[in-house]
């Protein structure tokens, strides 16, 4: 099984790509980023090649590699507040990426099962329930406009071309290496020594936040299933809602000290009150998620004062 | 008034051109197609830049004719069998053209009113029952595809960043000078002296046919009107049913003669049944369709036949 991964270089990207090599897989991968001689191969990647995913590159790599079983399509934009600021490479990297991708697909390898890495932000505005996947979308910022984008192409390409796919709509995902976004930017503070933590929002968001090492292991396994129809969608989510204010009170905890927290009450743009999977379709994986978020932050928080020491 | 239209140059381009001219307008134009100086001058535009919609060309023609007013984006693909055929080709020039255009927006002319030209094929497979703006949208040709993306680009900047917009769903655009689809390929046949008309389908496909010259005039209305929403959404189709077996009968009968027709009642693909407007909205506009089918049908053959003379 020759397994490919766009943006493997990137933060899900590498655990992902671990995960697959430690189970065998020859892994390949293709993106932005450099990556050394030893850290590829600490990471079991084959081939890796830094560079825009179009067909050249793609064409390039097929003649290393053979051409793939499976793809694992994780290159795009990955932040809200980035779509934002620069609406049009987020489209760029995200919709034009993938354009491009299934393009190669449909002409070169239309028996590859795609597996693409959407978001939960593709349901926009969130909702007190649990989502389900035939939930209505609608984004509230560029990079959910765009995941949504995504996802529309890759029905596109089932309709018109049989080329399969699966959507997977990952939630909130942590994790060691992950240097941005509230756990980053609350250790960071952390270790300035700051007196209090002062948070936009209101404390109350609540969200479904998925170590990256239980999201590698899910994807792996969605990898493995193969696919039995056009499209797939799968909320990548673990059902439990935790929020915002009890991520904040678990790393204060897990740092050590008694930091108080306060919120602003002001809510950023695009970002929705409640984003919980409902986990009716993944169920059906018998996939289990094992990492308990209290357990994953206490080794995030761990691996950040590493990385200070 | 500063008007600039996008794909300028294509079909409907020249005549809404010539409408807005007619009207007083400065008209500028940007897109692909050579566009020699008489016909410049004959249709009334100012500056032709023959070139992609992209941020080099837009500031450009910002330097010879200051920012626009209004802007009639028409760029993109235009026939659902080539977005079948190159369905990349297709993102590229709908998508890709569109996205380059409203970060150009954002950034140069936010103020500028955008009318973007979409497509029925965006509700897809179509219905029985006429089709209204918030009937759900299921495109079944990577064309209806697209057009969709483009709708949602201006949704997401709309939200966004507050960029207005005005999108105008055609439907089955017809007049003199349309070298394809339906009509061209009937008189065609008819000049090359067939003895029977055999076409695909049933013949009882229900369309909302609507000659050029009226569709300029309500584009040119719509951009008259200004936008008092994020986005609008506005079905430029008349709301009269016609079936393509009528269409064809009025060919004929226009052309002269008695040639049978004959249906193969093999459905194309990417072809739903029926596809015909809701004109709740549009009636709101006061714009009146003054062409009927049978008129412009006729119209239409004897343009072809000062063709083929």
């Amino acid at each position: 099984m020759t397994i490919w991964i766009t943006g493997a270089n990137g933060f899900i990207g590498r655990y992902l790509t671990r995960e697959l090599a430690q189970r065998g897989s020859a892994v390949h991968g293709l993106g932005h980023g450099a990556l050394d001689e030893p850290e590829r191969r600490r990471l079991g990647m084959g081939h890796w090649l830094n560079g825009e995913v179009d067909s050249t590159n793609l064409g390039a790599l097929a003649v290393h590699t053979g051409l793939p079983t499976v793809l694992f399509h994780l290159a795009g934009g990955s932040s809200v507040g980035a779509s934002i600021a620069q609406p049009y490479e987020d489209f760029s990297r995200t919709v034009a990426t993938s354009a491009r991708l299934l393009e190669w697909l449909r002409t070169s390898a239309p028996e590859c099962h795609l597996v693409v890495v959407s978001s939960a932000a593709v349901y926009g505005a969130g909702s007190a329930e649990r989502m389900t996947e035939s939930a209505a979308t609608n984004p509230v910022s560029p990079y959910g406009q765009h995941k949504l984008m995504i996802e529309q192409l890759c029905r596109s390409y089932a309709t018109t071309f049989g080329l399969q796919s699966t959507i997977v709509r990952l939630f909130s995902v942590y994790g060691a290496n992950l240097r941005k976004q509230l756990l980053w930017d609350l250790c960071t503070r952390l270790s300035e020594g700051a007196g209090v933590l002062k948070l936009g929002g209101t404390g109350q968001e609540q969200r479904d936040w998925t170590d990256v090492r239980d999201v590698a292991r899910l994807l792996a396994c969605i990898g493995d299933k193969g696919q039995d129809q056009p499209v797939g969608v799968i909320n990548g989510g673990s059902g439990v809602a935790t929020s915002v204010a009890d991520i904040a009170i678990s790393i204060v905890s897990s740092w050590g000290g008694k930091i108080p927290i306060e919120f602003s009450g002001v809510t950023r743009p695009g970002d929705p009150f409640s984003l919980v999977a409902d986990t009716g379709v993944l169920n059906a994986l018998s996939f289990e998620w094992q990492i308990a978020v209290r357990a994953g932050i206490s080794d995030y928080v761990a691996w950040f004062k590493e990385q200070i020491r």
